[in-house]
């Protein structure tokens, strides 16, 4: 496997509104499923085509060439064919992208980022605070048939890396410590009412069913890529049982969340932790299956200037810093420094996906955001925080 | 005068349709005074809204920065206070520019892009084929309040560079060679019946009433630039008797129209016509009055692969080129030797602003558009066609 050298695209075909407030403009929506819900269909419709036709265009995939990166991670949602009203299909974004990704030689992995009734109640599932997929059997069905018809369509495609059949499904291991139904509140407490994490037992079912269905459509060198539920230590015996082609392990690290596990808040704290910690778990996976860090950042609070508390912001109530606490070199000397301990780390895997490669947010004329910019990919590079070989 | 290496902001507060389709789907409009009469109000608040806030961010302030340019010559147009309904007003869109433009070490030329019933008939006119501003003194009266109001809100801003009164007014001198009633029919054949040239009294008067409403706001380094309507080498004993401070000429060349003149399309054609029209011209008038050129590009039918009868495009009935005529590096060899060409022949005056920043056109997709990539310095730079000084 040719090691990844990625980004995602946050924020195009799944929506975040901490990275596009514009979109969310004079509604209560926290989510796409509520956005579609409080706008009248003909304003969601013209809010949501020209986000889509804007927000990633064929010059992004020249950019993203420039940098010498070679693979996309597009997050895609349940309704990417256009089947399940109200919401707006995207598949013809999908095929343009595949086109202008095989023009400049990069390559995309699909990754369905939501599913009916939210794999993990996060904004970026689509649904906040609601966690109940799985419990129906039929929108189990009707996801497998989505991986499926992605299959069919994309699996001999020459831009096609690979497919990930399920994004952050929140496991029993983590849903507790996520405080996820603190953190996003259901809108409607009785969509909530039966929340419940994603089993192991059910996403090693779901993810051999996923793999059945898919693998058949794929070329050989295509890539299923699994989600380890934020536990990446867990899944030897499944791989060795399962018999897959092609298979890699998927695992998003973020520095906010080594954070909440108790690194110290400093240059010297987040280098150990990353090498302590993802470094070694990286190559101890990738013994048995190739780990590819599919999300992380360079974003920690330490250059935000104050404790972030795991990455919340503004919109999740906690204040963010009122003034810059460093200058730019000082800034950039502590980006670049753990830019590149963990891409050290990842690459002991088969690489890694920056998230994300844009974003709206508003470091300046907006309060409290300072230091949100590093999840971009774009200014990381523009700033000089982030090692990229140019052609 | 420091040197300006700037870029306009094409399309962002001033659409022209070729750059942007998705914002003119559905809909027979060819220029944004039809768009809003085109599309129910909420829908066409909706796309433009969505459109400003995606198209230009705080990100790309950051890539200008990084490319190691000074300015940026931003279009708005006459409506840009919100009081010519049913146009939506984009003054929050400037102020935030500003901040934006301050924090990363950037000026911005105001540039009135628009006047109520044209001032040239163009789509970036915002009225197509229809070109009889100067013709009623009331709404003379509502454009000069405008610049008026301009100068009182960002006159003493450090990010402000300076401020220019109408572009590209189409004078009695280009009007016919122009064909601009051919080019850009007028939708409604009655709002053109009065059309008539901007003439060259009205134009020198306009500018005098410009400059005296606004020059008392400006702090003292601030530029009021002129745009030369068309005729770059009629304007010294203008500058002679007008005792203006701190005023300065734009021309805007394109070697489309070098190609009308009968420029041969090729390389050497291209540089001859460079050095022995635009670095003459420049030279001489720089002896009396700083020039810009405000306006140009690498945009030639060379690279395009077929002649393009002076830029005309899908949109104006012109096909396209079929498949490209050249390899990446032979394109990138044609681009670059004509950069360093026409950077020397701007720097015998006082600067440049490329146009554009960035456009939404699709290459790949979209049948015709060969070679169209060329107008968005964003893929000129990733591609390696124009010179930039990174930080």
């Amino acid at each position: 496997m040719e090691r990844v050298n990625g980004v995602n695209f946050g924020n195009w075909l799944v929506l975040e509104k901490w990275m596009n407030p514009a979109l969310f403009a004079g509604t209560k929506a926290e989510d796409e499923y509520w956005l579609a819900q409080d706008l009248p269909q003909e304003v969601y419709e013209a809010r949501i085509k020209i986000h889509r036709s804007e927000y990633i265009t064929e010059r992004d995939f020249v950019t993203i060439a420039s940098w010498g990166l070679n693979t996309i991670r597009i997050p895609i949602p349940y309704f990417v064919f256009g089947d399940r009203p109200p919401f707006l299909g995207c598949i013809e974004e999908l095929d343009k992208a595949f086109a202008w990704a095989e023009r400049y030689g990069l390559k995309i992995l699909l990754d369905l980022h939501t599913a009916p009734g939210s794999q993990n109640g996060f904004d970026n599932g689509g649904l906040s605070g609601v966690v109940t997929f799985g419990q129906d059997e039929k929108e189990v069905e009707f996801v497998l048939s989505v991986l499926e018809r992605l299959a069919e369509r994309y699996g001999k495609r020459p831009g096609l890396w690979g497919i990930e059949p399920l994004n952050e499904p929140l496991t029993e291991g983590i849903y507790d410590a996520s405080q996820v139904e603190k953190r996003y509140p259901a809108r409607d407490p009785k969509m909530a009412s039966h929340n419940k994490p994603i089993s192991f037992s059910f996403l090693e079912d779901f993810y051999t069913r996923a793999y059945e269905r898919i693998r058949p459509h794929l070329a050989a060198d295509k890539v299923v890529l699994l989600h380890d539920g934020f536990s990446l230590l867990r899944w030897q015996s499944f791989f060795k049982k399962s018999g897959f082609a092609n298979v890699a392990l998927d695992t998003h690290q973020y520095l906010m969340m080594a954070e909440m596990a108790g690194c110290p808040q400093t240059v010297e704290g987040y280098k150990d932790y990353i090498k302590e910690h993802y470094e070694k778990d990286i190559a101890a996976v990738q013994a048995y299956v190739p780990v590819i860090c599919g999300e992380w950042c360079l974003f920690n609070s330490l250059a935000v200037g104050i404790d972030t508390h795991g990455g919340q912001t503004v919109l999740n109530g906690v204040a963010g810093a009122a003034k810059e606490s460093f200058t730019k070199e000082e800034k950039r000397a502590i980006y670049r420094e753990l830019a590149d301990a963990s891409l050290k780390a990842w690459n002991r895997g088969s690489g890694q996906f920056y998230w994300s490669y844009k974003l709206l947010t508003d470091t300046v004329n907006e309060a409290g955001w300072i230091g949100w910019d590093a999840w971009d990919l774009g200014r990381c590079v523009d700033f000089g925080w982030y090692p990229v070989a140019r052609a």
